[in-house]
Parts: C-alpha cells; structure tokens; sequence
C-alpha cells in the first residue's frame, strides 16, 4: 500500500511519524497532507537504507543534487565520492542521472548509501540502452522503456522523473510558440525526437497507466518532468510551457485517483518577475501537487555562477509556495560538477529554501537565525561557526583571515561595533 | 556648482552626456533625473581620473565594492590589488574604508587609479586620528570631524557616508524598541558612544549646513547612512531603523533645496518578504532619492556564503526599485576580504543587479540575455563564453570541465538535448 492510500484510510505509518518527528509538525498535519497530495513521501518498499523524508506544504524546503555519470566520464567512483560530499553538504534527496559506464551497479550503490530519497530519470537510461544495443536512440521501444522504469523500481528508486507531458498536442503548440532554444530538456528531447521519428504519442501518456501500476506496487512516487521547460528567459512561460503544465495537472488527477504519490517539475530560465506567478499557476493547474523547481535561472549570462543565480530564483520560488529545490551547481552550462561544485551548489539551494522557509514560518528557520544573531552580539565564534550553515567553510575562512586568532573579525578590528555599543550602551543580551 | 544646480538651470553637463550615452538613453533623460533629485551623479571637481557613473532611477543597478585597510591588515599595497580586482571585474564604484596604515596616501591613491567614482565613510578617519592623537574616540570634536570631511572632500572623494540620521531621538527610540543586535554600523556606533559619552547630539545633523557647504564647494555627494540598520533579521524593519529614515527622508529635502546631491543607504538583515516593502518606504520618505543597499541579507545563518545570502536579497531590492547595490564577500561576519573574495562578492552584486535590470526594463538587459540564448542555442562556445559575466572564470571552468574540448558541454556529451531538437526539428535559429 502506497503512503498516500494509507494515509487516506486514516493510517500514520512510521515514515509519517518519522517525518513529524523531524519537522516538528504533529504526525497528522502530515498524515492529512499525505491524503490531499499537498505532501509527497518519496519512499520505495524496496529501498532499505531509508530514512523517510517528505516534501511538500508545510514542510521544510527540500533540496536534491543531481549526481551522474555521462558518457565521456563513466567513471562511478567520482560519481560515489559525489554522493558522500552531497549527504555531507545536506542533501534532502539525490538524483541518479547516469548515462555512462554501468548504470545498474551505480544506482544500486546509490541506493544502498542514500538514507535520503534517491530519484532517476528512467528515459535517460533507456535512451542508452536503445542507442548501445539497437544504435539509435529512436528504436526505444514502449516495452523496453517500461521494462527500465519497473527495473529501477524494483531496486529500490524512490522518485522518477517522467515527461509524461510532452504530448503530440503539446509539440505542436511548441512547434507554433517558435522558441530561441526549442527544448533543453534531455528526457524531453528525448521523447519529441521519439514521437517525430515514429508519428507516434508519448508512451508515458498514452500507457500512462502502465506507470501508475508499477509506481503503486513500489511506492514510486511520480515527477512529472517538464520536458518544455523554457531554457532562456526569452521563452519562459510561454504557451508551450504552459500547455504541458495544464496536461500534467490533469495527471496529477489521475495518479492520486489510483493512490500514487506525485509531485510537479517547474521551470528553468524564468525572469525575476514571473517567477511567484509560475509558481502559483503550477498550485492552482495541478491542485496543490508538491512543486519541485530547477533554479529557476533569473538571467542567462552567467556561467560559472549559476548556483547563485538559481539561489535567487530558487529563493523567490520556495517564498511563493515552491516544496523542493533542484540544486544547481557552478559548473552549470559549462559541464560535469567536481565535487567542489557540488557541495557548492548544495549549500546555495540550502541558503535559498532557509531564506524562504524564514518567511513561510516553517518551525524552526527563524530561531535558527536568532540563535546566530546572539552568538554574534556576545562575539562567541565556537557558537556562530558551528551554527553556520556549512561550519566547515565558515571555521576555514575565519582562520585564514585572521590568523592570530583575535576575538573580533579582522573587518573592525579594535573599532568592533559590537563591542563599542555593548561598552557604551550596556543594551547587549550576550555580554562581551 | 554642482550636477543638481547645472540640471536645475536645464544644463545638459558633460558628465550628463557621457552617462546619457553609456546608459543608451537620452542627455535630457539624465539631466530631469538629476534635476528632480532621483539620479546623482557622485562627481567631485577634484577626481581627475573620473569617467563618470550615474545612479539612480531608469540606469542600470550600479554595484560597489568596498576596499580598505584595518589596524590589524594595514597593508595599503594588498588594498590597491583589491582596488585594481575591483575594478576588472566590473565594480561601478569603490569605497575606501580603511582603519588602518596611512590613510590619507592610500585614498589618494586609489583616487589616482580610480575612473569609477570613490565613496569614503570619513567618521573612520576621524575616529582613528582621535584614537592615535588623543587616545580615545570619543575625544574627536565636531571640528576634527569636519576638517577631515574637507580634506577628503579637497582630494577629490566623490561621496561620503555620513550616518547623520544617528541623534538623540533616533537612538532613544532604539533604547525603547530593544534589539538582538544593537548597532552593527561601525559609523554609527562611533557617534552612539560619542554622543552618550558627551550628552550632545549628533555634528553631523546639528551642523548638517556645515556639510552641505563642503559637498556644495566640491559637488560631493551625500550618502546619508544607515547607522541604526538592523544587524540581524529579528531587527530588521523596526522603530529605531524607521524613525532614522524619516530623519534621513527630512535631510534630504535639506541637501536637495540647497544643490547638494543625495542619495540614502538601507539595510542590512532584512527577511526576505521585507525587502520589497523597505524599498517602498525609502523611496516614499525620501522623495525617490537613489537607494544605497547593503545587501539585504535574506538570512543571518551562512557565513562563507554572504554574497549569495545577498545577491537573493540585492536581486529582490533592485527589482523594487533601489539603484545601488553594496557588495558583499564570502569573508563577511568573517574577516577582511582576499582579492578572490572581492571578485566572488563584485560578480554575485552584478548577477542580482542585472537579473532586475531584466525586469526593470533596462535598455540592454534583456538584449545580453537574449544573445547568450542564441549562443547556447547555435553551441558556439567562443561567444557564449565572451559573453559571460566573468568570461575569466566560465572559460576556466569550461576548459577544467571539458578537457577534450569537444563541442556539447560533458553534461549531456552525445545526448545533448539541444543537438537532438535541431536534428529532429530542424527549428533551430543557430543551427549546429
């Protein structure tokens, strides 16, 4: 039985229970979210290492990384040094995106080290699979592409991304809209090349039944991927974009009408002022379903700093209602992340689903604040840098540029603010 | 006379051209901002190197980079570095904050290098000399502080920081209102302790006339600072910080009816569904002067991350309306900034500064990101990368990322999502 048909019956089973403990929430705020699809639990029966995380309303920001091999580095060591350095930096949940080297024997090492939720993108390696033994990516078939999705299932997968509205409709809209960067996408591109190839529909729509029994026997819970999503900000909420939106807020119905747990994929490259209003027509298309976001990317120009770039969108996403942020690291748009850029972009997406989660009144995120800012008035270091968000960075930068180890920041130095305030008003909480 | 009184008389000013045609809008668009107080045009007589920059309403968001030296770093040759890094990697101004080593030399300096407009926040001057000739800051008397705004002003600083808005009244309503944080502004808790030391109120608004007679005689100008900004989010946005900005919006009409151009600072820690609201309040207390922004910072808790912490909180202010950002460095609540630091915080302003440049309509905004677009779109990495905001860095990474040098970034490798699209679609604009 999936969570969200238990929690239907009434029932607050243990990763209920687990994840009220964790948030702070009573467990039947999440049970009733669970029930209205406004909450997901990512939670295969098959993944052992498991423990249980929910996303959605209500509910502390999530933040997933992206790991993966491609196929010009299929080396699966760096990808399981990648992983460790994504649980380490805070990951809620990593996606396995593979491509190169030997697909299964990675995602199942991912899976046996990931407490947190591991999602896939089961296209990514059917495209493989149908270009190494049938030399073209087109001669994927319904049936193999099914026999993958229920493969990685089987081993435990949590979360699948599926582009199940990339539709012959929602082609032909994008084909009128007209685009500067048509699909960026890769499952998306995938599944448009697929259709026009073969003059056929998307089998994940057409047979989108089919998926629903294999996510109902495993508890996959469903991401419906936006394989239009704008990749520049010239295209962003654009008809095509929009179309896809309103298909898949009809699956939305359909998954939860069967008890399978969905949630939504979101833009992208989006300007800054119509970040809040995609987030609120992905509410109100797909009636509450939790929104999970890439970025988005509030401008196009800045390559080697899009974690930044997609703090700021992501930040503004989460403040409107977005559940689940998709880091992005820096080497976006240039190539794979190093380890470096992974734990990079995992810290920047924190910091924007904490700046957000300040303003949604999640339990906690505030006092976390005002914890920092009294340790900060009574000039206690240990205190501020074991509460900095990544302590390891905060310690190494600290000691570098103040090697002496003197008690103020080096910035003011004897003209510390805080201490001539606390001398002269004597207002200070935290005494120095 | 001034840049206010030249537009006032309807003199289009060679400076008012130079930044008419840099900006891509009309000189009479310029001169009616200057005129009507909401664009200055931070020009001294004395700055030789000047190319000059204005700020304000319908120009690009402008971004400045803080330098200087402190009693404990007072080496001025490790600050020229950061001034040149500044300057290379596209700061708009640069402030001189220095505590430490010989001030005077070094402002001169950086004066004589600077084609960018100098800021300076002289009360740090003063304090220091006050501290080394007599031993104690509060031992700096009104026409200490004066004869160092002159001297500064005389070699050519193009605006100064004054935290005028720091009186009796301003800071018996902080001793009302309780904060976590107290006063984190150094400017403002040197003239706090000042003024509760000697009982007197504040030279910098008693004898405000006296200032606006040294700005009038050089065109130097007013930024009036923030010195009751909150230092943590549980202070932001409250009576201390309002009543000094209603101070504040008072002294403006004062330096605007007699031709001294101004413009005023804001906060500081702000929760991110607050930003909006101050740029609001600013721009209706003080007549739509310029806003001067550090940060907002949109949470307390990531040092080592304060860049991105305030490229979320820079990108959402400027989008509402302020004109000028502050940078922040990754060093911040840390120590002194590293030329690296410099150029992570210049590039992180520039990003928020340009994504609401986007939405604010600014000429050419929009056009960069559309052309990045294109490039991505035709694969031609060569323009891609030129067209990045730090073209250094993205290439840097590009190359690390991409050893081989092959043509799609090692993300996607042969399943590049946008070769796939141009091959099936053929709708490619910049076809590969």
């Amino acid at each position: 039985m999936t969570q969200l048909l238990a929690a239907r019956k009434g029932e607050i089973t243990k990763a209920m229970a687990r994840i009220a403990d964790r948030e702070g929430v009573e467990p039947e705020f999440v049970r009733r979210g669970v029930a209205a699809g406004t909450i997901v639990i990512p939670a295969n029966i098959n993944h052992q290492a498991l423990d249980p995380q929910g996303i959605g309303k209500g509910l502390r920001t999530k933040v997933n990384a992206n790991i993966g091999t491609s196929p010009r580095f299929p080396d699966t060591g760096q990808e399981l040094l990648k992983l460790r350095a994504a649980l380490e930096a805070g990951a809620d949940t990593v996606m396995d995106l593979s491509t190169g080297g030997d697909l299964n024997a990675l995602r199942r090492q991912t899976l046996a080290e990931s407490r947190v939720p591991v999602g896939t993108v089961p296209i990514y390696q059917a495209a493989v699979e149908a270009l190494e033994n049938r030399d073209s990516i087109v001669a994927l078939t319904a049936d193999g592409l099914f026999e993958i999705i229920e493969r990685q299932a089987a081993d435990g997968v949590d979360f699948v991304t599926v582009h199940c509205g990339v539709t012959l409709e929602s082609v032909e809209r994008l084909r009128r809209q007209g685009r500067v960067t048509d699909v960026v996408s890769r499952g998306g591109c995938f599944i448009v090349g697929w259709m026009l190839h073969h003059g056929l529909d998307n089998p994940l729509y057409k047979e989108f039944d089919r998926l629903l029994d294999i996510c109902l026997r495993y508890d996959v819970t469903l991401s419906l991927g936006d394989g239009l999503r704008p990749g520049c900000l010239a295209d962003a909420t654009d008809r095509a974009q929009l179309q896809e939106l309103i298909i898949l807020g009809e699956l939305v119905d359909r998954a939860r009408d069967l008890g399978v747990q969905v949630m939504v994929e979101g833009p992208g490259h989006v300007p800054l002022d119509q970040v809040a209003a995609n987030v609120a027509l992905q509410k109100s298309l797909c009636r509450e379903a939790p929104f999970y976001v890439l970025g988005p990317l509030v401008t196009d120009v800045a390559p080697g700093y899009d974690h930044i770039v997609s703090a700021i969108g992501g930040a503004i996403a989460a403040t409107a209602g977005a559940d689940f942020l998709c880091y992005v690291t820096p080497a976006e748009h240039l190539g794979l992340p190093t380890v470096e850029d992974v734990r990079e972009g995992i810290i920047a997406a924190r910091i924007a689903g904490h700046a957000a989660d300040i303003v949604k009144g999640i339990r906690g995120a505030r006092e976390w604040d005002l914890t920092m800012a009294q340790a900060r008035k009574a000039l206690d270091w240990d205190r501020q840098l074991s509460l900095a968000i990544d302590p390891e960075k905060a310690r190494r930068l600290r000691e570098e540029r103040n090697p002496a180890g003197i008690r103020e920041c080096t910035m003011c130095g004897e003209f510390c603010a805080m201490r001539l305030v606390s001398d002269f008003l004597g207002t200070t909480k935290g005494s120095c």
